[in-house]
Formats: structure tokens, C-alpha cells, sequence
């Protein structure tokens, strides 16, 4: 599965993102640095055009904005209409009644190929009881592997829990992901990078669980490997972006901690 | 009252903000860096839910915006009505008529706890004549102690006036901070994020004062700490969060240049 | 013309931005590093305060907003009432009808000092057939001097077209830069910033192909001085903010490779 790294850099994806105010340049250089080409918009007026002319497309809620909750749904059938696949990233879903029922809305009226949060929105999208702060998660360390093979069950589409221990599941299978460093929590917007980054890989195979995998064990490795020599925040972010660069299939054969 | 960096990374406070789009991401990455939670919101649908689980609100007017005038100042009222500390930061309010109308509406309808611009900025509020260029700030070097003593106990909040010498005063007692570098107003943000940092500090202490002078300290020492070997401006940017992210009581008692 | 760079830190203009909300934070940075002074707005009260005090002035389409569209115009034509200088940034004019009718829109109702964007883009407002990618320039390296001419010509302004070449023409005279790297396109915004670099030097000379030269010339001799220890893409993007800040008469004599 890691010769997926060449093929993003092959086909150079175009990756198009509605998304938040917060991360939108670091998913932009993100979605660069892994090989694809980001795209971002705000415009109604252009999202049929843009959307069938993507590889693949994000609809991240991060900052919510009154301006923007059409958009967002707009975007997401015109993704359906297309035949593109689409991520969604539910930022902080549990943190407001607002926020709940924009991911609602999404999830009715709009398929997706991945749903990617942090455990704690992946366990309030399963209408479990959750503890959050903010948009922040809280993470017991506790395996939720059954919980997320529920809820992409339930989605019907695959689901990535990050966490201390990343989860991929699309419902029967579930891949574990024990690559890491607290550190990639000290910098904002990994989460959202990370589905930048599965977006990336979702025009690469035709298996959504495959590239979801993929893209949320290079924001994970990367984090790791940029922490080695324990950075401060801003060289780690840095580094973060360096390794996210130059991975390759033989740095995901040295280092990847796995569980498929 | 250095120990309050301690106290921050205990409590990680929630800090709200509704702020600008060229330095958002800064602040929310010095808010984690200090040890709090940044969150970030536009919705006008989720004012209510977010203040009133926030341990602090920060409104910053930075991009004036024309769909965000009414949010800034319901996000205000709500920061009262939940009884939240809450900083202004008013950039730029002497540049156009509108920043000013905003502003005068924001002091008229909000408490703030704390104000916190450049000395143009504070020196507009207070109704004195002012020379500024766009938003940022013409500081001839000389004490403005009295200046800011008196729009504190105008406003009846804490007020810091960044500058070559930074000023806090509530109106009775004036902190001075003699630390900082000429290369903070080179990169762009350093007074938003040391709102954010204020913002931080309130929640760990019941004298606005001492979180307004530990957030503003926190960022002109960190400053001159990152430009201690005089990097250029894209390396001292790294260097400026890293300073932040490794602050403690020890740097503090080292290097803090005050007048208390 | 190298004394340039110079002038821009004399006289410190004041480059107000309607930009897009991808590279907003870079273009700001950028514009620090290179000596003048940064403001940004999104707000219709202000436009006429805001460009009245303005050196000059950039409109950047990057990320359509809904809510700007007519914002941008109005700013366009305030530049031109108040004599300011005016740059334009047609990001991914080709990517969609909508982007190609507020380009037409902004052409039609605003005189431009200099437009800046890749070949994709100068192509397509040429009215020539276009090959891109998203937002993103297909180069294939052939000499587009001719066409860029046209289009000067056309357009009745300056024209800078980015890419392995840089040209710049007023229609008569074509000036080319072979200083860069194919990293420049592996971070986002170095177009933006480009403009943003333009509009810094436009208050400094009364010759717009002078200014447009020098913008470009720093970005690209910049990323190409950056590039020298092959970085990854993370401390690529630090090592160009620091050679902008330390760019001076002798780094560009001793570097520059151009063609005038």
C-alpha cells in the first residue's frame, strides 16, 4: 500500500477545499507537500464548476461561519453529482448545537467517502457520550476500535479516529495506526491537515479504507519522525512539513507501526 | 506572579476568539504554545454555546469585515452576560471611520476586562491626537505612563499599550516591561497573539492586571530571547513560538526586565 | 534600478490588500520583509478611508468569496479615484466562469497599474487557449515574450507572467528573469506574495515596469537563494521569508540573472 506515496506524486490530485479560516494555509501546503495540487474556494458561484474539475474535495466545518453553511452543502452533492470522493471533517461537532446540526444536515444529505475526526467527534457522530474541550478531543488511550467500526457502519463509509492510537475503519476491517508524538496536538490544524491528506490519496485507489490509511499515517509518522530531536513548537512545525515532503515507501517500510 | 505559566498549562483554558484572517492561525498556534486551547468561531448560530463554555473571549477587529460587525458585538455581550473575561483589541481603530464606529459601539456595549493595542491605538481611544500608519503604530519612545494610567480609569479596565517600553496599567498601578525587540513589528501578528496570550493568563488569576502583564511580557521576552543570535525575519518567527513554547518561571526570573 | 529595494525600506508604503484567505498571512509577512507596511480589509465602510491613505493597492481573486465580489470592484475604482496604484492578481481566472467574470469585471471597471499572474493566467486573459490546473500555471517552458506583450498591450498596463521564465512588458519593452526554483510552486502563495512585492516597490518609481520587475526578481532570486542547501519544503519556506529580509543592492547585483 505505500507505493500509494509515488502514485499521489504521479497523478498530482487536485484537492479542493471548503474549509476553515484557522488551517486553510497549512492544509493548502499540506496537500502540496504530499504531492497534490489544493484548490480553495468560498463562492457559490463557482461550485459546480469547481467540484467537477477536482480530484477529490474536503468539506471541513473548523470555524464555523453563518455565510458558509449552504456552501457546504452545496459543495457536498455537487461532490455526489460528480462522482468525486469527499471528506469530511467535523471540527468540533460536539462543542455547539450549531455545529451539530450542520455535520447532520452533511451526513443526510450528502455520501461520503471518509469521515475523519478526532475520537471524540467520531464517538458523538455515533451518538455516544463524549468529553471535549473546545474543538479539542479528550483521549483515555482506551481502544476504540469497536466504537469506530460501529460508526462506519452505521456511516456507511469508512471513519479515521486520530488519536494516541489512530483508527481506520470502513466496517468490517479496522487498521490501527501506533505512530505519533503528543506534540502533533501543541500545533493547531494536524487534524484538518491529515484529511487534506486523505483527500490526496483518495483519487490514488479504489479503496477509500487504503487511502484513508495512508493519509492519516503520514500526518502521524511525519509528526514522530519531526519530533525525534524534541522541538520546540515552531522548529517541530516546520519539521512536520519537511517530513511530510520527503516520504517515501522505504521511510514507511523503516518506521510505520501498524496493525491491519 | 511568574508562576502563572505553571498555572496556565494546568488549567488549559479555552480561549475563544473572534478575530482576523491574516493572523488567525498565529494566534491560535501562540495560544496552544502558551499551554491554553484556542477555538475560533464566525457563526453567529453558535455565540451563545461557545461563550459560555470559554474560559476567556478575545475580539479582535483586525480585517474589519463587514458580515462580522454585529457577531463582535453579540460575542461581547454574551462574554458579560456569562460573566467571561473578555480583551478588546481594537487594530487599527484610528484608520477609518468604521474601525472607530465599531470600537465606540464595542466599549459602549461591552465590560472588557482587558484592552490591549499599540500606543496609537490606546492613545485614539483615550480621545488624544494620534499618528499612526494603517494599523500599525508611531512610538516615539517617549513614557507614556500618565497616557495609559488615565484611559485605563476611563475605560475602568486593565489597558496595555505595546511599544518600545510596554504599558499596563488598571487605572491606578502602571507595570512597565522594558524587554522586546525592534523585529516583533516585522513579522506581522505580534500584538493579536499577545491578546491571545492576555486571553490565556486571565482564567488562572482574579487581577486582569497580572494576566495582561504575564501575556504581554510573555511576548516581548520571548521576542527578544528569539532574537538573541539576529535572525532573519522567517527564522525568528520559528524562533518566537519555540521561546514561547519553552517559557517557564526560571526564564522569567532570568532575563524579565519590569518595573512593577 | 537595484537602489530599489532601498526606497521601499525609506519609504515604508502602506500596501493595502483584498486578498484572498489562503496566502492572506503570507503576502502580509512578505510584505513586512521587503520594508513596507501591510493592511488588509474585507469591509465595504472602509474602503474609501482605507484607500485614500494607501501607497498602493492589491486585488487578488484566490479564494472566491460570494460575499467580496462586489467589494473588490468597489476597491478597484476607489484605487483609480484616488490615483493609487493597483495590481491585480487573477488567481485561477480559468478555473471557473465565475473567476473569469470578475476578472472581465475588474478589467472592464478599473484602470491596472500591473497585472501579475502565472502564463496559464495571462494566457487566458489574452484570450488564448490555456492549459492549467486548478490554480496552478502549465509551463512548458517555450518563450511567451510575444504574448505577454499582446497582452500588455491590450490591457494597457504592465504584465508580469510568472513561471521557469518571469516576463514582465508594457507593451514595448519585455524584461526577463531566469532566477528561481521549481520549489517556489511546492509552497502556496509565492504568486500572491509576488504581487504583494510589486505593490511594494510600485510607490517607489514612477516607471510600474520598474516596480514589477523588482517584485517579481525578489521573489524568484529569493526562493532561488533559499533553495541552495535543497531544504524540504518547511525550511524552504523560512529560508524565503529570511532572503527577502536580507536582499540588498549587492545580493541582487552579484545574483540577479535577467535579460532587461
Amino acid at each position: 500500500m505505500y507505493e500509494l506515496i509515488n502514485k499521489v506524486k504521479e497523478l498530482n490530485p487536485l484537492v479542493l477545499h471548503y474549509t476553515n479560516n484557522v488551517t486553510i494555509t497549512d492544509c493548502a501546503n499540506m496537500t502540496l507537500a504530499i504531492g497534490a495540487s489544493p484548490l480553495m474556494s468560498f463562492s457559490y458561484e463557482e461550485v459546480e464548476d469547481m467540484v467537477s474539475v477536482a480530484s477529490a474535495v474536503v468539506i471541513n466545518i473548523g470555524t464555523m461561519n453563518s455565510s458558509y453553511l449552504d456552501l457546504f452543502v452545496k459543495a457536498g452533492k455537487a461532490a455526489n453529482k460528480y462522482n468525486k470522493p469527499v471528506v469530511l471533517d467535523p471540527v468540533g461537532v460536539f462543542a455547539s448545537k450549531a455545529r451539530g446540526e450542520l455535520t447532520n444536515k452533511l451526513l443526510n444529505e450528502v455520501n461520503f467517502t471518509v469521515v475523519r475526526g478526532n475520537i471524540s467527534e467520531i464517538k458523538f457522530i455515533g451518538g455516544l457520550d463524549v468529553a471535549g474541550k473546545g474543538v479539542d478531543s479528550f483521549d483515555d488511550g482506551s481502544d476504540a476500535s469497536e466504537i469506530v467500526k460501529a460508526v462506519a457502519k452505521k456511516l456507511n463509509c469508512t471513519v479515521v479516529a486520530s488519536g494516541i492510537t489512530d483508527l481506520v475503519s470502513d466496517g468490517e476491517k479496522v487498521y490501527k495506526i501506533f505512530n505519533g508524538t503528543a506534540k502533533l496536538k501543541k500545533i493547531t490544524g494536524t487534524g484538518c491537515m491529515s484529511s487534506s491528506l486523505i483527500a490526496s490519496f483518495l483519487p490514488c485507489t479504489d479503496k477509500p479504507i487504503e487511502a484513508a490509511f495512508m493519509g492519516t499515517l503520514s500526518m502521524s509518522l511525519s509528526g514522530e519522525l519531526a519530533d525525534i530531536t524534541k522541538p520546540a513548537v515552531g522548529t517541530f512545525k516546520t519539521y512536520l512539513f519537511d517530513n511530510i515532503d520527503t516520504l517515501d515507501v522505504e521511510t514507511f517500510e523503516k518506521y510505520a507501526k501498524v496493525e491491519l
